[in-house]
């Protein structure tokens, strides 16, 4: 049905309506003193969402920018990096950190599967020489709906001493707590069309002293991408180019929505959004692509196997108005993915499983009793 | 007033209600049918208003984003470049060079003055080695109101041969006639929020034959702002990253809009509004920036002497409600400075004319007669 569409990808996420307004409105000057005001209040309630005292930049770029931002003002070239890969973005903060003639080396995992902090732990503790300058985790990886263990990861990192942690917290900002301050997060990216519920187009990143620190010495060519002056600009309340200046006012207005909720809220309802889903899917006898333990509370993976997931994306989509996710790469046609992040609340959780089982029914799978999957978020859903 | 804001800067510039109202649709995923078929009929457009056939590709970063990518794409550390600087975005690009490692050497003129293109041919005449591999040039100079001139410059490289020339006509495309394939130019760049009608967020970098294969030896690193990604990309109606989803729908409007006005009618109009702004402050006795033979359509530059740029800058704001851009970097407080661009019809000329008139009185400047920048301004709209 024509302009009904309800996003269940994990970004675009769907944008709230005051937040689409703001959009709509007028630009204004970027070098104005309204804006300055805006920028001012945008900044403050950024920290807020990272947990941080740090510097938290705005970058108009989308995601894979902003994590550029976050690598490579801070490293030189040939410095020895850790990449953790278990995924597409993985796999594309390994390519990027090539590309600038960083020596990568990959710690894996198998796809849906989290990454072993173990095997950081064993690298780590034999680099005696401290010659791992970074290591870079995807937190949230959303081609698989794998969450991984950034918290034990991390402590090793700290126990080195030495290597920043660069995160891509892309799908994870805003849906799962991430104490920057309390865990010394160096460096954290995230872009504007997932937790924050506005549309793609605006990135950010978080950084430490430590990493201001190694932006010192940082060798790697940069301009636009420049950290540096954007730190200087933002003390002033702007930016050191021109900024997607309506997407800075749709930001204001969803930080506002944020801290109306409140982070515990925010981060509670992802984790009953996803409990719902993992528990329907579940009932539904559909795989779930990663286990409980390393769930992310962005976007469930499904790898279903007596019918096609691409039919179920489809059927979803004609039908019932539901944009699902599939798989990436070479899960294409093995996976769907479900998106609970951002602007997306307990009904919509209970509409899309209730428009799966039926379109479950309609491909003429029968590994399920009509109505379970409802059944089985609505418990969820109410008793948490 | 609250709300009745008129932007009259170089960009932002104002954006017609169709494109706010386009800008506040909910997002669709970048990954659809329905997202290729706007990229198909966006970039058509682009190819259109750019006047060629090569590609023109879409970045989410602003102009400067564009422009980084325009340079760092096609050459190798060390590489010669001859840079014109005749103002802050010609000196931008020549400290981006140098960010990345080029052996740039510039070429300068006078702060409101045009480049002399003699410089340029001697220079790449005397270069019988052909090390010289390319030749940037901001052809709209934003900070000074100067248009520089691009034909001739650009035949003096195609007289080289060798070298590649890279325009900066961020504020020219879509106010001046710039027949990229006619010409013969290798890269042109361009940001969304000037003679686009969109807010900014979006750049814009069209690229020839010629530059793709200099990309191909091409060692400067890049990742985000590779061009060779979003060409395969564009071969299918995708982006290789999430990009900018609203703002390529407000772009699919604003083209519309701009296709149904005509080129021919586009540039008849900017140079007429750059008429009438100039023939009012002659009138005035204001005096202009820079000279009629090098004036920007997008952009009039004024240096008053018997009042103060800043509080003109105030009062048009204060009582109008008319943003004018103020000078930048060491040319603040010397000058002021109009925008003509994009979205501008006759009618926002004389109110600004007028506007500026009962500042000028209310200043006490007394070197005009009442009425005379509002006459001289309608002589010229009504006659061209």
């Amino acid at each position: 049905m024509d302009n009904k569409l309800m996003l269940m990808i994990p970004g675009p996420t769907p944008v709230p309506e005051k937040v689409l307004l703001a959009l709509a409105k007028h630009p204004i000057g970027h070098r104005s003193a309204d804006f300055s005001a805006i920028m001012a209040e945008v900044t403050e309630n950024l920290k807020w969402l990272h947990q941080t005292q740090n510097d938290v930049l705005i970058l108009t770029a989308s995601g894979t920018g902003a994590m550029e931002a976050g690598i490579i003002n801070f490293l030189s070239p040939g410095d020895r990096v850790l990449v953790g890969s278990n995924g597409k973005f993985g796999d594309r903060w390994a390519k990027l950190s090539k590309a600038f003639g960083l020596n990568v080396e990959t710690v894996t995992a198998e796809s849906g599967k989290a990454l072993n902090p173990e095997e950081f732990k064993e690298k780590l503790v034999a680099d005696t020489e401290k010659t791992i300058k970074a290591v870079i985790i995807t937190h949230s990886e959303t081609s698989t709906g794998v969450l991984n263990d950034l918290k034990t990861i991390n402590r090793y990192v700290k126990d080195h001493g030495e290597a920043l942690i660069i995160v891509d917290a892309v799908t994870s900002l805003g849906a799962v707590n991430i104490p920057i301050d309390d865990w010394g997060l160096d460096v954290v990216g995230s872009g504007s069309q997932k937790g924050y519920m506005i549309p793609p187009g605006l990135g950010f990143v978080s950084v430490s002293a430590k990493a201001w620190e190694a932006y010192k010495t940082a060798k790697l060519p940069r301009f636009y991408l420049d950290l540096g002056p954007c730190r200087k600009s933002a003390a002033k309340n702007t930016t050191p180019f021109t900024p997607a200046i309506s997407m800075v006012i749709a930001l204001q207005v969803a930080l506002q929505m944020m801290r109306a909720e409140g982070l515990e809220s925010i981060f509670a309802r992802h984790q009953r959004l996803m409990g719902a889903t993992r528990a329907a899917m579940k009932a539904l006898s559909l795989p779930l692509f990663a286990p409980d333990e390393a769930a992310s509370p962005a976007i469930t993976a499904v790898a279903p196997v007596s019918v096609e997931s691409e039919k179920i994306r489809s059927v979803m989509k004609k039908r019932f108005d539901i944009i699902l996710a599939g798989g990436q790469d070479e899960l294409s046609g093995k996976i769907f993915r479900m998106g609970h992040l951002g602007f997306v609340c307990d009904r919509d959780i209970l509409a899309a499983i209730a428009s799966l089982e039926a379109t479950l029914t309609e491909l003429g799978y029968e590994s399920f009793t009509p109505g379970a999957g409802v059944a089985a978020a609505a418990q969820v859903l109410t008793q948490s």
